[in-house]
């Protein structure tokens, strides 16, 4: 270890090899604090031939590499695990961001840039990200395209593979794979980068990004609209879809969400108290609030509503959606799922649920919230103790066995290999395995992470 | 082999096993007649599961399969190519559409369905394709996802990759695997219908796609621009893409193609002969033609302009752009390239190009059109004899060295492969190597696509 330790201070530099533990300690536990492992060093690069000199010195001594953008995620993807020994690679000083092609709408970051700047790079270009998450002060454009990230907006502009027209990328024996020309149309072979969007850093080292960036859309409206029932929720989605083009977000908030993040808020219900809301935005270049109006009208989810009509408005309405994850967090340690169900059996899903909990858990009390429109909900425990697993693998079977998936945005990281088999056959795992194996044929890239 | 056509029978159904020559034949060339080989038999599986039972069957005798869709393709990725012993797999019978989500826009297809059949499913639901290319009538929706195909509408709603949500293929070893649940977000493991999109046909059989529709937008427009040269033609399309949100086709014509369009259609110059013509269209929810000529004019486009006030005049101009390769066909055996070549050096590219095509095939007629809005531009060159590649080679070296790709659209083929190096890196074409023997040990699928 010593001499990769040497080899490591001449690749980056003596400053740029963290060994004493205070300063690989901030790198080595996750946000939540339920991650946490030990590195023989936190490596920080500053560019591409870094990261592959970086990852051949790891190779050839079998030392894992476990690498760090943000340290935002929440299933314990990049912070090490114990044996074997590791390092991590701190993204971090990548974080140079180039022109912007205002015509394709495309810029080039480096993996350590945040998503916060790369928001602010894209406003200055007078166009927007299209994509927009909490961790946004945090999180780096390299998580994003490695855990393919969703969020609020992944209704209308997708989730992070869809916002990526090109990256670079470092493979375990330290090649670089590279498609940053910005051509939106090009089939020479295999597409790499289709394959390394969500490996979540076990398949390789993602380095730079070419980000897709969408129009800025200057009209914006919001309301927030009550429902009776899971079913009219689900109803009301399905109806809002196809006749609000400039559909920006689609969200559910559940009444223990809503009560809780009020409650947090020092608020009141800004309607009556019912069993689940719909928040609703819009983005046009039109009239936002006009389009919003009809489209609610149409699918006859304009009584019981609550527009927001100017922007101090719109920002309280979104502040109730927003503080629901910290109001929980405020009662104690939730458990936090983040099920894909398909909008045709979510109703039944969502009936489900608390039976389903209850039996696992007695006495839990559950949150639902999220992005309604994608069928990506947010599934939050409290009550169980930490590691006691029985509630949450409850809640994934029911979603397997709604058709649905364990992770829609999170990632499997190393919380769910071991429910991977709920969702993917025996035929896609063996897949996904030979695949790890042909590029990491050493294992040295994030072991444990997706594969166990 | 005979002992595989016995079990192929028992498969599929004796009907379904071509093994008598004139049967075979035309499974066992293209439809340009320059790519053909011989198979043992032609099979014509009718589902997935048979599908998987045949490729058992092929892989534990080292068999090969080559996946067949509509037989359009244009680089001899559908069709035989002497040893070792192959199969043709032809997908055509796996042709149903299922329901249509309208909320979602999804339609599920059988491989086999063909483009027209799905536009025209996508129709009866009120939506579009969001595809189109002029194979429609044969090409299948397999075919399209497994060569990532593009066409005239990908700068709005991109390449068959955009388009497809889903999707179901079986591998060499017969293992099926499957994502047709239809959410937009499921970060449960590496994404494998992402690595099969583009695959033509080497790593596995897709036998089902879960189609993304696109919006029907009622208004269209269409105009033809006059420039004066290829820099006015890139700077053009540079002007008009952050302009026109609306724009559905973008698309250069260049002065050979015109007028051989023109002689072949019998009809006259809309606008004075000048170096090049960009073809502009939207389709939008708004005043289409008051969109488009708004853009024309912020964008110093709106001289020599020949706008379509009607749908008859919009089909006349459309058919100047879509007679060109047919009338190029009329006047000899074209070489057909399609690269892609970024904005940025798509004007030297142009300029470069006489002078490359002159030095390698003197007195060679060059045709350049196609998808300017994407760098995608045909190359079509009259003059060298079928098998004389050193035109199309020094065109594709220009095309890599202004950072361009030598396929934009249709695919490597076993046209291709030697030309990969010219714009994948050994380490890029090592991984895609290792990935192909992963997932296709025995070298069964679709061998000499792709890979050499």
């Amino acid at each position: 270890v010593s001499d990769l330790i040497s080899e490591l201070q001449t690749i980056v530099g003596d400053g740029h090899v963290l060994t004493a533990a205070d300063l690989r300690a901030g790198y080595e536990t996750d946000w939540t604090g339920r991650w946490q492992g030990e590195s023989v060093a936190v490596v920080r690069p500053a560019d591409t031939g870094e990261v592959s000199a970086v990852l051949r010195a790891c190779a050839s001594r079998r030392v894992a590499v476990v690498t760090q953008g943000g340290n935002t995620g929440l299933v314990g993807g990049a912070t090490p695990a114990g044996p074997p020994p590791a390092i991590v690679l701190s993204m971090r000083r990548l974080d140079s961001i180039g022109d912007a092609d205002p015509a394709l709408m495309q810029l080039p970051c480096g993996a350590g840039v945040t998503l916060a700047r790369l928001q602010q790079a894209a406003a200055d270009a007078g166009l927007q990200a299209g994509l927009d998450l909490a961790a946004r002060d945090s999180a780096t454009v390299g998580g994003l395209a490695a855990c393919n990230a969703g969020g609020l907006q992944a209704i209308r502009y997708g989730t992070a593979r869809r916002r990526i027209a090109g990256l670079e990328a470092v493979l375990a024996d330290g090649g670089v794979v590279s498609k940053m020309s910005g051509l939106a149309k090009d089939n020479a072979g295999y597409d790499l980068a289709s394959l390394l969007i969500g490996s979540e850093g076990t398949l390789a080292v993602i380095t730079r990004v070419l980000w897709s960036m969408v129009p800025r859309f200057a009209d914006r409206a919001l309301a927030l609209v009550a429902v009776d029932s899971a079913a009219a929720a689900v109803a009301g989605a399905r109806a809002l879809l196809p006749r609000l083009p400039s559909l920006e977000l689609l969200e559910l908030i559940d009444e223990p969400s809503l009560r809780i993040s009020l409650e947090y808020l020092a608020g009141s219900p800004p309607v009556p108290i019912t069993p689940a809301w719909l928040l609703v935005g819009c983005a046009s270049t039109g009239d936002a609030q006009e389009e919003l109006a009809a489209a609610l009208v149409e699918s006859g989810l304009d009584e019981r509503t609550v527009v927001a009509v100017d922007a101090t408005r719109r920002q309280r309405l979104l502040s109730i959606r927003e503080s629901v994850t910290e109001a929980i967090a405020s009662a104690g340690v939730p458990h936090k799922l983040d099920v894909g169900v398909p909008l045709a059996t979510l109703e039944s899903f969502l009936d489900e649920l608390p039976a389903v909990v209850g039996a696992a858990a007695p006495g839990a009390r559950t949150f639902v919230y999220g992005h309604l429109g994608d069928g990506n909900l947010h599934v939050n425990l409290l009550g169980p103790a930490p590691d006691d697993e029985s509630a949450d693998e409850a809640v994934l079977e029911l979603a397997a066995r709604s058709g649905g998936t364990i992770t829609a945005e999170h990632g499997v990281g190393r919380h769910k290999p071991q429910y991977l088999s709920l969702v993917r056959s025996d035929a896609e795992i063996a897949a996904m395995r030979a695949i790890k194996r042909a590029l990491d044929p050493e294992g040295v890239l994030n072991p444990g992470v997706i594969l166990a």
